[in-house]
């Protein structure tokens, strides 16, 4: 069943993709023999992470890219993990609109997903539904999200180069600072740029920068766009495409690519320990702790202990053999 | 040490408090102690958690309910966790001088803590500084969140009355009912409903109420504010007690506060097992497999489960004495 999925999801057949990510997404039993199965066909997308307040005019952003991008003859996949995002359903029905056009000619993939109820594996999510993509040949995946929250943010950390789009509205480029937006940039676009204050609100953001510890080479340059007509969004594509040149001309794209994987690896392990320890019977024996017990006296810590003595005795006595 | 801080922080000391959530914000290691030495002194505050989107005036509601508490010689502890909140150094210093006023007759704590780099344990965090306050004799404890964000969101589901603020902008209802936020409610607040469109707000609120699963007796109410002259605030105060006598009522409280023991149990494991298996030992192994490897043929997985496979046979050999 799987080997068929991976088979049309190589052969880049959407509906296969689809499911795919309804499986990651569902964190269905089948999902990690999924990503399992599909990993040898990725690394060969480049990965571009959109983030910003709301309202910024991400999405408008996303679509224009996506439109040179076609025009070059790519094939791009987005994934929306932003709750204000017209792509998951907000105000803004138009962009949505648009961007369904775009991707009736198949060469973009389109694709929104929930942020909530996640328990802190949203980002993990996002990344393994952008390795599906990745195995499908899509040449950009790009990913918006909004810059508010952590677990939000911590999906575009899984791209290679991180575009933060800012509005000329004051106090702005404080927020992104304190949101740690700032720290992550490797492009600023300040968009809506024919507004009032946009040449203030650049000098702001450079003015930050300065401060900012350089801890390579390369020089985060602010680009101004109205993306509501495109202007601008050309020059975004060349210095994102300057940005790979660098990362590719200094090994600094494999040591992110190789910090990446080093996370990923620790969120699989996680995950694992989390499943073997949290079996129906350790379940069980929480609860009824929990139920005869007396608040407020009952001491977590204890209860917790107990439970990890159990853990690890019956990992003593059945030898390594059940956890894998 | 610890003992010492932990007498200070049961007598109300207000300096002790700061250090002791500074311990706990910074995960040093005395933490864990900490908060095992100050759980027999909690379960005294009432919590209340405050969210909405960024400004809702949530900080200004904040600040007009300590105000009324403090009239009736209610102690008050403020925990902001809020990126966009004056508190955390946001844009509207008046209210953060206005708050530090009220703070100067000893009755009122006000302690921001940082959203970024927590790497989901936010909730832990602001759950625990929660304790702290609680042992130091605080009668209602205020966690403040915005309402983007699984993180910030899962801050807020540690109190016993959720209250969700809103603004008669369009859309909000629909972004909130997105966010996730009308399914914790416990109170709706439509703040500046001095402002056009406030009754179609209310309604539209009401009628998203109406389809929502009704699991209790309790009738979720709006009630409309305008914060920055305190109106209606004598009302919502009313609405939250009216709330917190429900669930003594029926018996809620004690049954909502089990499970949130019931998490807290299953945060503790989870710390504990990541810490038994992140030695440094392991570590070093991790990025000495990762520094070897060529992308993109490496696969997370197979190296996942050479460190879990280590990692059980290691228990094995130590038996469990290692690992409490």
């Amino acid at each position: 069943m799987i080997i068929d999925l991976v088979n049309k999801i190589v052969n880049g057949d959407f509906k296969a993709i689809s499911k795919a990510i309804s499986i990651i997404e569902n964190n269905y039993s089948e999902s990690e023999e999924l990503i399992r199965k599909i990993y040898p066909y990725t690394g060969k997308s480049y990965k571009i992470g959109i983030t910003g307040p709301p309202g910024a005019g991400k999405s408008t952003i996303v679509f224009q890219l996506t439109k040179l991008l076609r025009r070059e003859g790519a094939k791009v996949g987005i994934i929306a993990v932003d709750p204000t995002s017209p792509f998951t359903g907000g105000s803004l029905l138009g962009d949505r609109v648009r961007m369904n056009e775009l991707s009736l000619d198949g060469g973009v993939f389109i694709r929104s997903m929930a942020t909530r109820g996640s328990l802190g594996g949203l980002s993990k999510r996002a990344d393994e539904a952008g390795d599906i993509l990745d195995s499908a040949g899509f040449d950009y995946i790009i990913f918006e999200t909004v810059g508010v929250g952590q677990s939000e943010l911590d999906v575009v950390k899984v791209a290679d180069t991180i575009v933060v789009v800012l509005v000329p509205e004051s106090g702005d480029s404080i927020q992104a600072m304190k949101a740690g937006l700032m720290e992550i940039a490797d492009i600023f676009v300040l968009n809506k740029s024919d507004r009032e204050g946009a040449d203030v609100a650049v000098n702001s953001i450079k003015s930050v920068l300065s401060f900012r510890q350089k801890l390579d080479q390369w020089e985060i340059n602010v680009i101004k766009t109205i993306a509501s007509s495109g202007q601008g969004v050309d020059e975004l594509l060349n210095e994102i495409k300057k940005h790979r040149d660098f990362l590719f001309r200094t090994g600094e794209f494999y040591k992110r690519r190789k910090d990446k994987l080093k996370f990923k690896i620790k969120e699989i392990i996680e995950e694992r320990l989390r499943k073997n320890f949290w079996t129906i019977e350790r379940e069980k024996i929480l609860d009824e702790k929990i139920s005869s017990l007396e608040l407020p006296k009952a001491n977590p810590f204890e209860i917790a202990e107990e439970l990890i003595e159990n853990f690890y005795q019956k990992n003593f006595l059945n030898e390594t053999k059940s956890f894998h």
